[in-house]
């Protein structure tokens, strides 16, 4: 590996069968003077075919991409592959192992990291190894999303509205077979540096997912994960099998608006007025912040500003001025 | 009132009509030499009638009670009852500000603090007037409790089998309206000092939830505890109306084993095989831990030790061991 | 020494002259297994005469009390003295050392800390050793305070009005030659356990004071401290010289009623309209809280219930929601 | 705006009228992972004059500035306004809500945080906002500082001498009319990256101040503040009405030595033996420093190495041994 | 079990044969409402014979214990005992995880929680549990301390001088077949509360050590704590075999004078001058303390006020006023 | 001096004669605004000869070095020398004063902070000093490590493969005669920004050491590093006088393969089966992590993969996994 990196693994990325090991990262700190982060990596390959690098645990508060990834690794054999499956279950494992969104080793958020720094702190450092080692490997990118401790979505295959228009409609596609009710395309709303868009980028075939949250691992969204990952190897020709999807029509929905971002217009205790899934009009009062040390004063009306599908809002109650309590898409052709 | 205590409000209890204001909590601290926490409280009396103590917030991430608290103290007016209604939307009010279960200021767990003392920390403090002031003056004390960020729990109103029969009997009928397909008898397994237990053993007609969790403000748990209050309120005399209890039979479930308690034998990411309110079976498996750090290993099976409708399950998937991942409730007669 | 106590000292406090060394208090913590708080203490005695006992630094961020007694502790000789001086500059010391008004040590405030207790932790032993070893030994008790880091004082001798007829007017005119033009009879708002009740109840003439604040070592507040102390000395006959009082007359104020206490109604910014030895009149408003996320915002005004001298108003502009911001005294006949 | 920027605002800075919104900050965290810092901004606009861009909060625990640009943010009209006013009272917003010099969020310092960065964390991204958004907007450049938790100034206004005598004269003629006995022209001696600097080297007319400190909101310095905004806005024309000034003699003095900033040489206590607008000369002892754990130790003297007037002192009792406990400022020609 | 306890566990301590489970203390905290922290424990019994508890991690950051127990609790069979050994490895878990002296969760000391109470935090119900379930079945209670993180012993096996010379004489001749050169009898001198102490006022034969230190787990140290554990079950008639004793005498040494225990005189580097085992003089310098920060200054000198062997001495260079920085036993007779 | 920098300094590097004083860095934060660091330098200068940079503290747990140094400044005299010797013996001041490896002011490695950047944090502007200022003039950069409190090293001293072969001879010669058993060549597996590495590129004869470790003081360790520097000293003709070198042969070993260095494979308690200095074989266990909270599991085998000395191993017991917890190293030839 050419590539000029800190980061070192024992798995030979090119050789055929099933490695299981790490992603070893340099970390000196208080407690060891000499160390290594060891993120875990699974490599099965076998025969001809594309390269899938599937990616849990960009945030640590979301629980479902890591259990289906690591039941993957643990289940998948070279034989049931044509390609090759690069599986991380955890990519910000320190920050799974806390169950926060940002890594407690370096307070960074994993998602905000890309294209990551030769020389950065741990979380850079593993970034730009993605960037620079793993990502130029892989055909498809996929990186398995909930909705984390602080929101809550109508589980939902996301993608980026990419300026390449091929490049769209195998995204579009991929997203299509996930098995969720609606397909969402999403904008940027805070900060850059996201994985996904690093690897949109370089041109690749980028799948990802918001779905459910509450830092939960659900039941039901973990089924909706697992069936995911094995529609997406199938149809990318990885596995073979029948694509399984549920019943229900596939809709695309989009939130390309600044204002479908709603915003708390102060501090308190947020109320949903309404639940994922259901309709809000422009104008509608979406939510309310509770003033909880005024009881004698009356709630923050949180107002939509535009028409659409509530496709995520605020888990947690309590809620600062700023965050982003309710998320507006309107259905789009695809 | 004789009562010693370092807690002070400016509303008189006796007086007819509406009044909002604080309970007033001396605290001193680096920021503030001479400072109390004021906790709000509005009290609502008309006519003759029973006295309700209507409590939320003793744990700081359960927010369907606080909301629902807040918007009854505020529509409430004196007109509407008939006896007292005494409402705490946020018994541990910086607990709820910052969100946690247990209170920043102390690292206090209201509900292990009872029946608290005259001058331990502020939490203390508290716990103290409630059980010297306010709870000797109440028919029916409700604590509305969720789920909180650590568990997820199939809504139900919940019960202890108090020893009196009469008590038990009044307790039962109350919950029974509460409005959910299941209430649930438990038992307490991680300490003691529960608010419930002090308002039972002084003999009150207690009424306590458990409901969703996650850490969310759920809009439908809402609407439950919102509908609760109400029928509650109503089946109590204090409120003249309809009861609205929705279409299912109620089912009388317990918990008495501490068998169906089931704690994680390791640390790792909790995966429930599961959802609440479906029926496990002894000796089947309810869930995985796995080792997010070593994903060639084999997750540790986790196993049901009794029969029964799984009532709550871990919420977020980092755990510990000694967490309660699954609690099994059996059906029993009323 | 009969007294059972884990404080240990060096110093013979029955032995006349000098002697300079340490209260030791046990303290067994992660970075020392066997180890001792010393809390300088020094002790000059010569012939008969009173006992006093003077204390700086029971809070840590009120430094001139300190300071004062540092230079006295090395200035002072045996041969200037009738009688005993036990000083005590920095009773908190970790408080002190850190700048803070609580120790960092247990997070307890000493000025709530008594009586103390044998076995608790080492702000509460050390409570517990002032109580039974030191106290009973003074004819005073000087507890020498500033107004901290939250709070401004008009600089003032401070006394509560004890029920003993006799110790009262000792009080009182110890407090009358302290050197200010204000002598505060003050009301205890937020919590108890403090060291001059303590004191109080042990019939000692108590001398206490509130001067300055804002976490300062003000020179012109030190000066003050420094005169005062002298006065007292000579006043009691430790030491002989010439009271040095200021040329203006003294004015006895007290703060009785609650609503002298302003809180804050909200958290914010807080505006004092007025500054510290200002008159307010009940109906005024005395000061504003600002909204500083929310300029578009009024101000909550925060108004005075009484009428009387600002003698003390909060410091630091940041404020919370129940701190108190104003103290209002007013004339009384001593 | 074709400015590279990832703050927003709903505000256009080029509308005649009156607005208030705020500055937009993508902020993802453990709590939200979409949020956004919301800092508010207003602006006034009227006519053709000067753009003057007022700012407070620099450093969170100064508050004399954010309360009198909150007052004037609410209060001033469009038709009083000749040009334009850009106010932003607490720039560094989660610094002013914390009450501390540094932001919380990312522990920087936002006064040696410019010209800042596009990426960089959310105090980074202010500054850089600043610096290419409304910098580039602005004729003058005010931004009010006062002393801080950590230092007392005598009420003056600052600059510094920069390169352009022309420059150099319009700001100091500013800074003559702001109200405060001394203008005091000061030297940087706490590393790089000052708001100040920022907008001189872009030619600004930039008017800054030190005033009072102890991380008070002094009514006193509030009342200067509020006039020298004013006296500005008029003597730059955008405001009409007569400058206000007080009664004595403003005088002009300098800190340019680096022996006029003298730092603690050790641990301890720091007592000034002088009060801000006092003499000192060269090798007078202008403080000490005393051990409080070691009471029969003499304290370590702090000796003045220049002459003139103690323009500021170290505030707060508790010093490290580097600290800048005196400043020392000499009369110099205009 | 009549005790009253809320610690559980699911072991028969009266059952023959080899069971391993846990003691469960009720834990409810921020992340998991219902909770229970597991404490290893290993009961092996069989045929009549006395009882021994043996007890390792009191203090968490102390290796060696917890390393030969857990050796011990998986190798030892039922069938090589005689009586009954309850070996808990890890007696404050949440400290052994973390390394750290005092309980990361309630940070208490378990060496001073003694004799513990019901309800109080874990630590003190884990005390509670030992001084009234545990200790009163046991004949021998062994607790295996080694210097910890911040002093380095001398090895030896210590007690304290009991005041029943029957029980005396049976620890004397435990501790002098555990296989040091020295024997120790120490006294108390940072606080109360201690489990050997507990241990000793029920009149059990009480064995404890002090070992190395610096927070290891050194193998030369284990190897002693492994033999000391064998060499006692041996002589207890526990276990059959050959007891192992090194070829050297054993010297029986008291530090019974507080002037044996040195304090560190400032805050600093301490550069101890002599080794553990080394001879000391009174009035001879045992250390000295550096002032790191100034180099221009000589150290503090530490002088031995007893002579004796320097039988522990401050491992770690930082060092607070306070510390004790040297240790002096002197020979006694048995 | 041309070279930009923020550190400043009172002391003439050029100057004969000896001088002590600080290397100044500024230094802003929430308890000073105007501050500096001052790390203790001095310089002793005399005739001519060659430069050496003498430096401890680069880890703050590492004290033998420091101590040594500032007995060394305290005591060398300039007619003693013949060149000039620059020492800073705590060049992580804030770290050595914590007794952490990291800085507490930024939480930098010192020794992973090189080149350093102008306008860094204080770490990085210390380290860009010493790569722009004091490097330059040195002809020997002498950097005193200790194990610190994770490792425990054989006492070494050590060096780098430098790829200049006449460079290699003149650290190996120095090496060779620092006076320990063993001279180790290593690798770098944590990371890069060394200041050894540093000096190496910049040409110099770089000497450094591993000894001991545990975070201790240790008396024979210290002595040990006395007696190297003063070996170095005569060497490389700074001082005149007999070298002394302890009777054993000096051995050659090097760990120059990736394996040699042992990470542990899960979380634990680290139990070492060798004491360092022993002899260890490929596939031989040298080690074991014991899962304390699961004593009825068994430990984690940690086997050797390479045959050598173990020159260093875990010193704290509680271990994470990724901790090299053994390294292993082979004779060479030099």
């Amino acid at each position: 590996m050419a590539v000029k990196t800190q980061v070192s693994t024992e798995i030979d990325l090119d050789r055929p069968g099933k490695q299981q090991g790490y992603l070893r990262v340099p970390y000196s700190h208080n407690l060891a003077g000499w160390a290594e982060l060891q993120i875990p990596i699974t490599v099965i390959a076998n025969g001809s075919g594309p390269t899938l690098l599937a990616i849990g645990g960009t945030h640590g508060d979301e629980f479902e991409g890591p259990v289906a990834l690591m039941k993957l690794a643990r289940a998948l054999q070279p034989e049931e592959v044509q390609g090759r499956v690069i599986i991380i279950p955890a990519l910000n494992l320190p920050a799974v192992r806390a169950g926060t969104r940002l890594s407690p080793v370096d307070g960074m958020n994993m998602n905000r990291a890309f294209p990551g720094e030769y020389n950065g702190s741990v979380t850079s450092m593993i970034a730009h190894y993605m960037t620079h080692v793993l990502m130029p490997l892989a055909d498809i990118v996929m990186d398995i999303h909930s909705g984390g401790r602080s929101m809550v979505f109508y589980p939902c295959a996301t993608l980026h509205r990419v300026p390449d228009d091929a490049q769209y409609a195998r995204m579009l596609a991929a997203a299509r077979i996930w098995g969720t009710r609606y397909v969402f395309i999403y904008t940027d709303v805070a900060g850059e540096g996201l994985l996904p868009v690093q690897a949109e980028r370089m041109g690749k075939l980028v799948v990802t997912t918001e779905m459910g949250g509450g830092g939960e691992c659900n039941p039901g969204v973990l089924r909706v994960a697992e069936r995911g990952i094995r529609n997406i190897m199938i149809q990318q020709g990885l596995l073979s099998g029948q694509i399984e999807v549920p019943p229900y029509e596939v809709t695309l929905v989009a939130a390309s608006d600044p204002a479908d971002y709603v915003a708390a217009p102060a501090d308190g205790v947020y109320e949903s007025l309404f639940e994922v899934g259901e309709e809000v009009r422009a104008g509608q009062m979406v939510g309310r912040v509770h003033p909880v040390e005024r009881c004698d004063r009356p709630p923050e009306p949180v107002m939509a500003r535009t028409t659409g599908i509530l496709i995520g809002r605020r888990a947690i109650g309590v809620t600062s001025q700023g965050d982003v309590v309710a998320t507006i898409a309107r259905v789009v052709e695809g």
